[in-house]
């Protein structure tokens, strides 16, 4: 025990250990996560912390879990604040991006094939109430119904789009265009817009 | 010297050691490749080998540049293959998503952030050709000037939908549909030439 140590109090080590462990993804990427740093972090033994996560993968898995819940949350406040205008797409898209620009390596993590290897029940559900989300506004957006194809379409092409857009971002990719997030986004969305069938 | 070693012709060594590189690359990815391991492979030494490439930056980006060639000369074949037409949108995009299909770590090591920091023309001006090659085609898709904005929104809007598939597939979020690439960039492209402005 250390003076660093700080005090958490009893009951919630979880969620403590989850908050520590966020902490560390953005400073120190997913490859060099360590339960026994977060635990000293917290100021418990790593035996406690070992009692809530089996091991690494299990910590990452509860990480990115807890990444698509607070995804989730600023996507529906996002389309929330236009809902049922056309400016549903940008806002969404907008918050999506600057989803992964505050928090990069959680962002990698979250869509790397973690989630498709994990057999957690946890993330499994936090990670598809996030796509149903996308599902529901991209079929309002198609006027199609939920469960059709062409809504499937609308939702993998928005999504498809802002990944895309975001990893080119975060990889300093359109460094040299001098533009915002948002008016890349703007620029994208208002070309698609006003574009007629051939 | 082992009994495993390959004979080079003296004088392109350096296209030896490339070669070497792009397979290390995908079995091993960016972060273990070895100058001295890929030295070995190709049966010279190191010292030799350090002739060609002062480092490791150094060999990442001659294999990203000589990436951005070869993935350039996919989309010249594919734009070619169907010029003029409706169809090379659909084309050139099953082509960016084939590339990174079949050669993940390389595709990712061209798109890091190792292009926004290198100051290797050579990978400077590969990386270049190849988005003017993507600017063009989606000037002709607008039909609108090269150096129009217009352009450069659909270019940019082009680049993050299929890099967005592209690292979706990779990362196997995208699994779970049960669909090819090219059925998903037909769907999606289909559904947005079909989109009529609000």
């Amino acid at each position: 025990m250390t003076e660093a140590v700080k005090p958490y109090h009893h009951g919630n080590l979880r969620t403590a250990l989850i908050e520590s462990g966020l902490a560390a993804l953005e400073q120190n990427g997913s490859g060099e996560i360590s339960l026994r740093a977060i635990a000293r972090e917290v100021g418990v033994s790593a035996n406690a912390a070992y009692r809530h996560f089996a091991n690494k993968d299990a910590l990452l898995g509860a990480l990115a879990a807890e990444g698509f819940r607070r995804f989730a949350a600023r996507q529906a406040e996002a389309a929330q604040a236009c809902a049922g205008t056309r400016e549903m797409r940008a806002a969404t898209g907008k918050a999506y991006v600057a989803f992964a620009q505050a928090h990069p390596a959680l962002f990698r993590l979250m869509f790397s094939r973690l989630l498709y290897l994990s057999e957690s029940e946890d993330l499994k559900q936090a990670a598809s109430a996030a796509f149903q989300a996308l599902l529901q506004s991209s079929a309002q957006q198609a006027q199609a119904p939920v469960g059709s194809e062409r809504a499937l379409m609308m939702a993998l092409s928005n999504w498809s789009m802002v990944h895309g857009l975001s990893h080119l971002l975060l990889d300093g990719q359109l460094a040299l265009f001098g533009m915002s997030a948002e008016q890349l986004l703007d620029g994208m969305i208002g070309l698609q817009d006003a574009q007629r069938p051939a």
